[in-house]
């Protein structure tokens, strides 16, 4: 067999059921194995940073690892930016690339061959593994290698090149050699767990902050043992909103710039937080890390060390291990009621259902964007993915959705890349046939990658897009207003017609402009199949909660 | 004034007339500076990578600095595939991206502040110049060593990155200090070009391939007086198209696997080569190198050693010295007549008036797009300005565009970079306001940027775009048809509906579908102002010539 039907059959026995792609010469073997293979489907985006983007949903919902096949040249080159998003969002994705002949290869020279371009070296701080193959005997190694960083400690996305006569060569697949995983001996922490553990014990008001480490980890199970057994109330980061249904009665929302008023108060009070598996990010901490109470000890758990000694941040107790194991051993260490803050978690209880983000004003004309957020709380189910864009239907959703048992929620957590919805509501939707989707982008960020909605009508998949037309660059506006001065803005002053829009990439079109009748016409979308784009007429002038900037007192 | 202020002032003072942006909170300062100089417009992009085409396209016909103001995180990261698209086809762009608070600044972290990434770190190997400004009183200095290296040797992009509080901060103009240009000794290699010209002058058949170098060193008029002088043929590059008009008795077209048939046969003949200031790539030499004399002497003068240097290339003599100074010193050595090939010249006139790339048996339904563009070239004019996309479209121009003296043609010459069209086509008609632009795109490259047609309605430019719809990927299907069997693409089986299109992006529509009448819709469509899209309906079946494959003896 060839190279690259070596690849297709390994990744599909992976169990991978969706490869994403956008063709070309420079990948014609590699297109064609992937395209072909029995048991895996080829979506064909229209840009290769959205393949990417795809990708990356599929490796979320799945848990194994999303597949991106580019051509040469601008090919991997459109490809870097969704590469960027996986990296920061620690997300395991595969990026395989057609390259030009071995013999044409120059790697000093701006493009060689046709369409040349040393992509290797230019993605070597963006992925964990990185490498361009050169002997064709050598692609079951190096594919094995790369799976395997995709995953070790800090997930993030890897990338092989492939050399146009490479992907063709012949091999035979029984004198391949694989990579043997060297088993790194574990560091025993117990003691330093324990020691973390007992800081929590002899607190008044322990916080957990939890991230996508809970998740990456493999965890999810084992956390919500953990919340039960040692009953500390804990609050999501961006990355890990859907770990939890809202009901868990541990959870209390999202802490952050644009997290929830009672988690803005929880982080004021807490007097230890133990942030698990989180960035604790300045959106999330405070532009100088002063969203949180600052007599509080600091306990960060991270297998990323860098993310504890940034500049600014000052932790008490930093354990450098995977989240798992901190967690697990906990369990183990612990029973219920070895650990117990009744009146802190009363307290927590209280704001969480006195501070809530949608209340009875914001039902009105034009519709308000919490509000749009609510009536899908009610009329969602548990089968349903969100997906959210970047700016203003970032932060509503954060704030005012109440996700399900089972419910997903995917957006770009941690870099707000503007536009991403569209191509993440495509991969999340070919990847969960089952599944509905419900993507929630804005009038601007749509237009980033307006051209994936021939993808979704072509494929005809169950998603429903929500645009929240609010009048333009909302969220951007609302920084120029406020750093340097109100109305000089640099975006369109119109927004498309999203209508014609719809027609345009054969997509059937709603508008909604009536809180009235809105559940009930979001119960009627909901319940068509297929793909519909929905315009949502908003408040253009509607604010978005800042809860640290509210001052408030409960 | 501002950080920001002294570098628009300064952008401004170059003559820069435009720039091309996208907002964002991280580069407010930045945005704001650029969009209110009173003498620079700032054309608002759907997406970075867009942006950096359009700063290209008015690179190329100011030879002034093309300019892109990019938000920090995502819009660095977006801007790359145009920073690579720079970078490969040598055009000086300058990127000034913003970046989050200094001291939220971590290097070693994947993502820091709001948005925040270690851009610098990541376009290091695609620039020829590339810092973060930590202190303000060093703008001068890096903007000024910035624009330097976008020009000197082979010229590229440059990338300045500023943190939000150095884009803010106040400075006095009057304390800057400036980078002060250390004077490299020219090496004087006289003797060395007078060797490479009597290897010429010895010849019975020199062929000069000139390349963009000639623009690039700003010695397109001096390569003029040279051709006079030495009465020798020459053939162009796809980058170096539009440096002669088709009527220039010493221009027999474009080489290369897509270029014209006689110039291949010119290849084949000459027994010296010259080649200025091009890159002579694989698309253009053959893939082994082979679409020339294998006898043939080769000459190569080029700025950028490692072009004469590639894997398998084997130049008799390397000049690695700028194309003007090589054209001054041949001219200021000999007069006219000092050189001359009156048979070798009389054989190149023959070949290139007999093998034309349209010829009668064209006309006829449904369109064939060489003579599409056949009869463009009867309706334009000197102020035109053709730009071209990768794919069919790219080879049907190089093969039968005649360009009048005053038109300019650009195009993705060496990275072929799919969807390139509308950007640069933009770039284009916001530079040359008195211009008109003809653009010509395929029904697949249109898809990669199409957000842009909002930004061509949006600023009412007068750009007449041309969809060929050939129905789908036709230059990849060939390759898949060729390489890996017929009949199994991976692409889209339907085209948009570019009527609907054209109405989702508020512009007016023309479809042409009848070779008749061509040349006088087209006339029509010319004479419209403002921006038109155009569908022409092509046949699907129609080759592309490829004159290395054709085997012809004449």
């Amino acid at each position: 067999m060839r190279v690259a039907d070596y690849l297709a059959n390994y990744i599909s026995e992976l169990g991978v059921k969706n490869v994403f792609m956008l063709s070309g010469t420079g990948s014609v073997h590699l297109d064609d194995a992937f395209a072909f293979q029995k048991d895996i489907n080829h979506i064909c985006a229209r840009h290769e940073a959205a393949a990417v983007y795809m990708a990356e949903a599929a490796a979320k919902l799945t848990g194994k690892i999303g597949v991106v096949i580019a051509t040469t040249g601008p090919g991997g080159t459109n490809a870097i930016s969704g590469v960027v998003e996986a990296w920061v969002d620690s997300t395991p994705v595969l990026v395989i690339s057609g390259q030009v002949n071995t013999k044409q290869i120059s790697k000093g020279v701006r493009s060689f061959g046709v369409q040349g371009f040393n992509i290797i070296e230019n993605v070597q701080h963006i992925t964990k593994y990185a490498v361009q193959i050169t002997d064709p005997y050598s692609i079951k190694f190096h594919l094995e290698k790369a799976i395997y960083e995709a995953y070790s400690g800090r997930p993030g996305p890897v990338w092989l090149d492939i050399p146009f006569d490479i992907q063709a060569q012949i091999i035979n697949s029984n004198e391949l050699e694989g990579f043997n995983i060297e088993s790194k001996p574990k560091i025993t922490s117990e003691i330093k767990i324990n020691e973390a553990l007992s800081v929590i014990k002899d607190s008044d008001k322990p916080l957990i902050i939890f991230g996508q480490g809970v998740r990456s980890s493999g965890a999810i199970e084992e956390f919500k043992s953990f919340l039960e057994n040692f009953q500390i109330p804990a609050i999501c980061s961006r990355m890990s909103f859907d770990i939890l249904p809202y009901e868990n009665p541990y959870y209390f929302g999202m802490g952050g710039m644009r997290g929830h008023k009672a988690a803005s108060i929880l982080m004021k009070e807490a007097d230890v937080i133990l942030i698990l598996g989180s960035s604790f990010t300045h959106a999330y901490a405070g532009d100088s890390y002063d969203f949180y109470n600052q007599d509080a000890r600091l306990i960060m758990v991270n297998i990323d060390n860098s993310e504890a000694t940034k500049p600014g941040l000052k932790t008490d107790t930093t354990l450098n291990i995977d989240v798992k194991q901190f967690i697990n051993t906990a369990n183990n260490l612990h029973k219920k009621n070895d650990f117990n803050f009744p009146n802190w978690l009363s307290r927590c209880k209280y704001l969480h259902e006195n501070l809530l983000s949608v209340d009875d004003s914001m039902a009105k004309n034009p519709i308000n964007s919490y509000y749009f957020v609510e009536c899908l709380n009610k009329v969602s189910k548990e089968n349903h993915i969100f997906i959210n864009d970047a700016g203003s239907s970032n932060y509503i959703c954060s704030q005012a959705l109440k996700l399900k048992k089972g419910q997903r929620e995917l957006t770009s957590g941690a870099f707000y890349s503007m536009g991403i919805a569209l191509p993440l509501a495509i991969g999340a939707s070919a990847t969960e046939k089952d599944a509905q989707v419900i993507a929630i982008t804005g009038d601007g960020s749509i237009e980033l990658n307006i051209q994936e909605l021939r993808t979704l009508s072509q494929n005809n998949l169950d998603v429903k897009l929500f645009i929240i037309n609010n009048g333009g660059y909302a969220s951007i506006r609302k920084s120029q207003d406020e750093i340097v001065g109100g109305g000089r803005y640099t975006d369109d002053e119109e927004v498309l017609n999203f209508e014609n829009v719809a027609k345009a990439f054969e997509l059937e079109f709603e508008i909604l402009d009536n809180y009235e009748t809105l559940e009930a016409d979001l119960a009627t979308i909901l319940s068509k199949s297929g793909p519909v784009l929905i315009e949502v007429v908003c408040d253009s002038k509607q604010a978005i909660i800042e809860p640290f900037n509210l001052n408030f007192t409960i």
